[in-house]
């Protein structure tokens, strides 16, 4: 658990500096699998829309570092862990989304991988992270894995790097309000940090910073509606999809891609679990693909990739009673094949629902003058009127237009 | 000419809004050989120390017109344009930079291209640009084509789209900095467009606003030195040249790169002027190619692309005496033909100095309280000691570490 | 209804800067009532908390006129307003807080005045301000009075100026924000102006511009309750207010004050409508008496005057069940005259129950993609659950410290 | 030296918070003398042409204290201060403006005072400060006293609170940029804090700092000529002193003021270091002098008040060959007396050019890679240049207009 002879810095466009006092931090950074995050962006459909948003999760995972740092200045986190607990702490935060892949939720979707789940596969089995965790000890990679697969076993960390209100979210509502140049991310990180306590194992806050968690939870629902689930961004993440299933369906049918490079691709589908495979599979390979796909033999590849390439943005419109008509004529326009891959139907209601539900205060401890324990809900009339309201869903039907 | 019928508009970070009111504006935003801008990243070995710095030449170029949008706000350009004036001056801001392709720098120097007469030739070449400006006149095309190119034809226009104080610089140096998090890139555009005027042809600023210029320069300035210049971001941009020279001269060997998809670079070497060619160049295929390359059989190219993928920094020292022996030690460790491929001697100076002496105020015209025109050098004591001030110089030595 | 022959602009920390182009509104800035504004603070007792907030009515009175001049690029109000009308919205925006006096809402409280009749009782009365807009025609001074008193005769500037969402409350969430530092008053300016149309006379804004209208209220319902109601604030106010009300039964026993300036007070308790007295009550005048006060022969007085310039923050609990033996107890260590003056019971519910049922979207229209109108609260899942939420209470009990 | 149980913060807009974690710090801050301190402007003449600089020095104090206590995390402090010297520091840093009054510069220049003198009189021998400061031990006042007189004692904090680069600079430039919305007064704080070392009692900057450095200086350049000397700053600025000249000659003359409150006025021309006196001499009571002044029976002293509180601003012009007719008409326009009394001649070259000098980086160390020490002069091209550049000086005439 060797400290740097002198601390390190990265500028940062949100935080002035990204700090880093332990080697492993730095050593991890400059390790092949981490640098490979820069060469996968952090929105996938949103930049199409917002055109500021080109960041990678190589930026968000170094602010996600840089949050539980500062999280470290907490005088219950300060206290409350040893030199190995805080180790773990800060490294889960930095490695928390090494299991991303390119265009993440359309292959999660279209592939059924789950990014925690190739992290943790990546952390204790990938050669670079893995020696550089045993030197700190043997356990240790595998402790990060359980982290991210949020077995229970380290359950204050993974709530500080998984829960209502984490160092993963705190960063990345920021980061892409920065980005996008939307109004809205301003998040009162410093009070935060300030009210932040710990009881029983449990993350809570006192109730003097009811107002900015509040703030943060609407901040996150305006950048939810606004900018992650804004109808162009989605058309794209749409697009993507049908271009990730017809790439699979043409794979499965031994399709012949020519000179396009394929093979990491059919790898991946075989043998998901093979890390070295997974970790050629960035934004460089898939784009390359793309492009590749838009010369590619079959017309559907063909004209999916296109629409994708030259923002020959896909129609789309609220599946409701009054466009049912309008809806059936443009599914008659396409044959059977092409329906399956140029018309789709989402509804973006039931994530967002659990999210809302959950956003609003349900899980959120609030510590009382008196030292007892609250739920936000029942201590902000905002939070509490927000969950009542119950679900905001749309449901939208997407379409390439011919 | 026809005018949108609602002003059409683009979330931007730096500026809050992109503004469009004119249809073949919104045209060539959409068009396929300008979305592409969004797949070559404006700052190439920048964004290795800055890793913020993932933008890209689309947003930049977004900027580059929405500044020239503003200055129609200035009394002498409004009225002393004309329709087809003013939408020349936008058009040319907007594709001033579509003759890029991906890592222009090394590309440039090593394939001996030009962006300025890239662009010309995609302007009166490419179908879909050349259909868009011929609906205004015939000779449209051909006229921004002359703008970028610098002819003289239009020389005011020219002026404002390139010379010391022009909309593409104040566009870039704000974006950097805000992009990398520098401090230094602040610029007080709303009073250099306050103080602009036109006297004979020739831009020139009321002395009132000699401040904002000083300040614009100095910002100039440090954003070179400490972000452009930046020793480790050069280092990548030699990395880069190295990969880009030694896949040239295994093209002119007829080296048989497998599976790597070759075709586009090898046609662009044959043919500069093919231009449906040359815009398949982006990021994404450059980049499919570094992946590729650090796969491929020849060892020199493997390890090159490696060191770009993996951040494996080249070491740099300067070129001064007392490094001597060390440079040619390190020279020593390598055979000749890795000699020419694993080490480097680059100045920064030559540019740099050309650039200082202008920098300086020698080509900015300040106009007094009673018309007459003066140098920005003899009006400001900051720029008059500056000009004096000579050359900064920094020659580097650049080397693969074995 | 003259232009300047040259815009003139003001620096402003917000907006870059307040633009200029009516030699009224020139004329108007520059008038020894509407300087005075400088000398009257913004906000009373927030300062004492949040010590950044020291700006003055006048910045704020010049935010509310160039956000009204921005409005004007609206092009229902662009093409809906004559020459008069434009005039008469930004004369109306520029002078809307020109009533105030010093501290205003303890001497409104306590001296039964209000700054609305005040204002409309100058801008007709005042010989400076009358005479400038009797250049503009005979009526002017009315009409801007008329606006400021809400009589209906120009319902749609009415409106703008004072409203829900109105160039009033625009300009001070912001501008108090950034003097504070709070984090929550940030405002979507550029998009609720898009977003604004006028149908019938009334002003609308289109559905797309929901987010930045709920953005809005919520920044200033945390404004409220973070920052205007803070309890350390209020408890400032409260000593204003007795200090008012010692220093108004003083005089009306005909107490000797010596050598305090207290003749402008006394005659403003005679005779109110006196402008020439009232516009001489500025913060430098009231400030003196303080300071005189603190110094004067009455022990309240002179007690409560040093409370506020040394401070001596009032006690304050909540006005509840588990307090009232505290607060008896407090009470009792008083004799029945110091109670009067030493301890007050304040609720911030009535007023702010009033402002929130409004807040939360009553009177807020949205309109459709088809034209049609609807309510903020049917078209906004957070206000109309907000709206339900109904009151949020408080009622405080404040007491000098011995 | 008691430890705060809990930290305490004040919210500002600069920084997030202002920390404090020592009892006599939160004392210090709450004491009658500080306090009054938010009675003072920290700028004068420059809010009447910047109207959002209303800023006191009270949150100006703050800010030091606050850079002062941020310094503390550079090692060489952290490790070489011991406890005693730290809270030395911390103490003189928040102290460093306790001796100011009202409109210093005019006061300073009329009645012959120092703010430094005054300053280290009231923190010897105010009760409130100085029984705080005696809780510490016995010297601690007389400590604080010397390092504001700069006699020497404690070199090296002497240096941190007032040198080429000091906590005092650096807080007031960034605060006056935010207040004024001057673009130019950004300063890369925490660079400048990371680079800053101390040898050999010396504060010295690692030469990688230098850009840093370069900024600072010229940011300071630019808030000099762009806001602190801009002229009609300045012709308020020669008002006020104006106004000082004839209440002193009056008082002089045992001129009969009638209800003004003139006696602590009188008291500290009589006996300067009655410090009792001195510190109600602040906005609140000179601003009452003020508002007296305007309607004094001397005519030539309500003129100069009326000018002042009602924008009224006094002519001004170089006194240049050219204009010697025209200062010469001026003059005869008033007699002997107006003209002591309505005209200046103030040259702001003497003070400018000494800063000038030494802002150039004379007396800033650079350390190099070696460690040995060298000056920003030899360092840094641009610096180096502007050393040489030698005088900007200006002579300005300035005029009441009749």
């Amino acid at each position: 658990m060797e400290k740097l002879k002198k601390q390190q810095v990265y500028k940062d466009p949100l935080y002035g500096y990204i700090h880093v006092d332990d080697l492993v931090i730095k050593d991890l950074i400059n390790s092949a699998p981490f640098q490979r995050l820069r060469r996968i962006r952090h929105l996938s459909g949103v930049q199409m829309v917002f055109h500021g948003a080109e960041h990678s999760r190589f930026s968000h995972s170094l602010g996600v570092y840089e949050i539980a740092n500062r999280f470290m200045a907490v005088p219950d986190l300060a206290e409350g862990f040893d030199t190995r607990q805080r180790l773990l702490f800060l490294v889960s935060a930095l490695l928390h989304d090494i299991g991303h892949g390119a265009y993440s939720h359309a292959f999660e979707d279209v592939f059924g991988m789950k990014h925690e789940v190739m992290g943790a596969a990546l952390i204790t089995g990938n050669k670079d992270i893995r020696t550089l965790l045993d030197r700190i000890d043997q356990g240790f990679a595998e402790d990060v894995a359980s982290i991210l697969l949020k077995e229970g076993r380290f359950a204050l960390i993974e709530q500080l790097i998984s829960s209502q209100l984490d160092v993963d979210r705190l960063d990345y509502l920021e980061r892409d309000a920065y980005f996008t140049g939307a109004a809205y991310g301003r998040i009162d990180l410093d009070r935060l940090i300030r009210v932040l306590h710990v009881r029983d194992g449990q993350v809570v806050f006192k109730h003097t910073g009811i107002h900015a968690i509040e703030n943060y939870l609407i901040a996150r629902y305006h950048m939810y509606w606004q900018v992650y689930y804004h109808p162009v961004a989605h058309a794209y993440e749409v697009n993507l999809e049908k271009i990730c299933l017809r790439a699979k369906d043409l794979i499965n049918q031994a399709f012949d891609f020519g000179k396009i490079d394929i093979d990491p691709l059919k790898r991946m589908m075989e043998e998901p679990r093979d890390i070295d495979n997974f970790i050629q599979l960035d934004d460089y390979y898939v784009n390359g693909l793309l492009v590749g796909f838009a010369k590619a033999n079959d017309r559907i590849l063909r004209l999916l990739a296109g629409d994708f390439l030259n923002r020959r943005i896909w129609g789309h419109m609220s599946d409701t009673k009054d466009n049912k008509a309008a809806i059936e004529a443009i599914k008659k326009g396409y044959d059977k094949e092409e329906q399956a891959y140029f018309t789709a139907c989402r509804t973006v209601e039931n994530s967002t629902y659990q999210n809302e539900e959950t956003y609003f205060g349900d899980k959120i401890y609030i510590m009382l003058d008196n030292g007892s324990l609250s739920s936000l809900r029942d201590q902000s009339k905002i939070m509490e009127s927000l969950t009542h309201a119950g679900t905001k869903s749309d449901t939208r039907f997407f379409y390439r237009k011919p």
